[in-house]
């Protein structure tokens, strides 16, 4: 049950046993633990491999799942005549969050489930996936965003258009900036729970932090939006953002709609440092 | 900790290491994973277990218990006088979710816990049960939902009229077409949900994704309604439908019967062939 | 990973690999399995345990923090001037089953987290625990029950009275007889739960069904509550109906008050007759 | 699998065999188990590891995070015309209950998931931690609570200020009493199944109690929400109630303020006896 603590610069910890709840636990995940080379920028063989498209096209349908089932959620509950009689708000943040759920549970084991270019910046700035994966991820996220946002415009052409669309604006009260803030700290909330949630996974049976990863993800998108609805409709994923923007294409919905990329990016380049610097002090760790 | 990608036609992965969070899990899996043998479309001998009527009866309770607590839901929310006064359209989405998680719970290990035409379909298509078995099951599910609902009218005959019986219809405003569409995208998320917890759980103790099945199950049914509950009611589920239609026995009802049993045959038979040719690769791989 | 089917009379089971999903749990669980000796009626010994009585005093505080938690969110969606200006109905079922979740969790080590006398009970009838053991237990949470309606009281001695105390009654609208099968029912969907979660539970680490048990029983609570809170507020826990009509004290709660009692045994005995006979064949077993 | 029951004073227990559900656990959990040795009250040399730092440094985001996130959904629902139109007061439940649900969840490994002054001096009462981490975590969790209502303020300044800011105080029609009652009861299930969760936790993979800590402690901030939010705005975290407090800066909210402190530290400290003699019975342990 002894861990070796990591090696850091201000000193070695010597307390691990002494520690509350559940610190113990990356401790011993450390034991066993070899940080994983970081993946190369470009990696050209990787282009031959199926498992690469797979990962694409499971991307692509998941995102077209997220979109489709929220979107209807967004539209079921803006075209009730009283909020009372439709799923509310509340409704709408647990369609988001559970769909994230849902989705990452079962794309987690064929592309990692990312479902948000965001969640993919965010890995690639830690390094864990290649550019090359990452571009590729990013625009079957969006291509499947607008698929998905299009079948609900199918359904309900007008409705879509008089009702919104999905689309994320800045609501009324607000500046860009409040807009800009939230996404960012929205965003933030997101990717630090995917690192968290990724590192506990690394030795699922030696950790005591629980093996339910996909759970705490999903919740803390339910989360974003039950803070955030009311000031952006909420994005922190670039994809869902583009796809509604897309789908709807009214001048509204674009001129926001640079701060669903910068917010989401900035926030999750920042829970990336946050994670591999503070947390897991790579830049300080001895080789 | 390494694994052995599974061999397809497009080449051979050989970055598993270098893929983003859960990847790792698929390939893991299939290190000492063989893909079970196709059941075969008659097994005799099956009939003469008894852990195959066992399986029948606890299906037949299963959905029993499901349109019972389901039904009685919608007709608590419905004979309010304010919708505010009940659970709501959001609680009528829990109901259905919730019952389905606890349930497929409890009958996972007795039956597979399908409680489901469609999800019974489905596995069918993939070969994880016998024509014999899929059709006892399907039969004892809509006695089941038979029996369910009709109890709940017999606790209330007169508001079980009125108030629709739970029965799935396609709204107004919607055509028929969108009513099948939704039919066949929720079951599609149900049914896919279905095989990529399957898949997961088959080496829990050594995947990366969660082992906690039933609950992404129960959130696909939960999820599913809060999208299109406006728009059909949701079925993705011809038992349900089947059942509350029988003890309604309106022609609305009878009408649109149709819908909820092709749409959400269509999205299983579809989500079997995502799950077994793209994600699994099943038809491409050398034996 | 090659199960051995429990040899039942209507013939031996040879298909545990091509059953459905999880259906292979149940076998491979019986691998290593052998049921316990009936817990005798009288076992004078365990008096003189230290551990019997923590039991209890884990059964007594469980029990009077779920009716302190729940009793407190019914009065307060009550006395709030409008529904939507409260947690809701909805919230009233998240209070009692979310509270049966936390506390299971807390106290299954150390009593086996009963919180409610039909549990003890359909456990008793399972012959799970002694006869002692039993009465002991359902004393506690009566007492314990009592103590949390009467601390909710003293908050607000007016308003407890003049909104009904959180009591069960049969609405208006039902007849007795309805209640009495609402409470039956309900109770059997509780205690079916329990028994499939404490199965599963026995060998968590071999079994495809997951380990999360409180969270299944916590949601069947939960939902029997989105279904029933309209007919009898919903009782299924004797102890609960006991501690708030003492508390409340006016005839009407005293009038119904037998129904739950009568409903949730006969719920609670159906459900240990259906696991024990049924799902787990247990007097068909050779020895 | 045969646990050797813990030696207390009243008698050994010879009878976990026969216990009913989980029962067991507790004592299988005992075999390889010893009770670690209290913390000390100083520890000059953790003062020199960079872990103790990191712990504090995750604190005080997690701690930013919560306010962040909780107080943003208050002020939505509070500016907001009709609850209807808003997540309502359960969707504020939720935001405290899955907030802390996902931050115990990411920062469990990195300082124990704290989160909470109450939890920390809890757990400083059982010696699980030091006083000088304790006093460190407790600071950093409000300097961490006053950025986070800093930010909510930055965003909307005047609406802050006119909806109370999210700040506890004691509503009209309840006694300064009965809000400190409600602090110490709501704050001991908060505590209470902290310490139930981290026993649990310390030997998971051979207890049947599952290994999902951070969501019944999740569920019990939500459960304590859902009851107490209409006495109190509930609190039972003082970092929560100073951070809101000290940005809102009204007499109304600092007449209260002591309550928030007080009735917190005597519910964790009341959790703590329960735990530690009466459940683990530490003072009767024999060597």
């Amino acid at each position: 049950m002894e861990g070796k603590e990591e090696d850091v610069r201000l000193g070695a910890n010597k307390f691990p046993e002494r520690q509350p709840i559940g610190t113990a636990a990356q401790t011993h995940e450390e034991k066993d633990y070899r940080e994983p080379p970081p993946a190369p920028l470009f990696e050209p063989s990787e282009l031959t491999s199926w498992s690469f498209y797979r990962a694409g096209i499971a991307e692509f349908i998941a995102t077209f799942l997220f979109l489709y089932i929220t979107i209807l959620t967004v539209m079921g509950v803006k075209r009730s005549d009283s909020m009372c009689k439709s799923v509310g708000i509340q409704g709408i943040a647990w369609a988001f969050g559970g769909m994230i759920f849902a989705l990452v549970y079962c794309t987690a084991g064929i592309s990692g489930g990312h479902i948000n270019p965001a969640v993919t910046f965010g890995l690639f700035l830690a390094r864990k996936l290649s550019l090359t994966r990452a571009l590729f991820y990013m625009i079957m996220q969006c291509l499947g965003a607008i698929c998905g946002a299009g079948v609900v415009k199918g359904f309900m052409p007008t409705i879509y258009q008089v009702q919104g669309g999905g689309a994320n604006e800045v609501a009324h009260g607000y500046t860009k900036g409040d807009g800009l803030g939230a996404e960012i700290v929205g965003t933030f909330v997101l990717v630090y729970t995917v690192f968290s949630a990724t590192d506990a996974k690394r030795s699922a049976r030696d950790s005591h932090v629980p093996i339910l990863a996909p759970l705490p993800i999903g919740f803390a998108v339910f989360l974003v939006h039950l803070a955030t609805i009311p000031i952006t409709g909420t994005g922190i994923n670039p994809a869902r953002s583009l796809g509604a923007a897309i789908i709807y294409n009214r001048s509204a919905a674009w001129n926001d709609h640079w701060i669903f990329w910068v917010g989401p990016f900035i926030g999750a380049g920042l829970a990336a440092i946050y994670h591999q610097v503070v947390i897991r002090a790579i830049p300080f760790k001895s080789k």
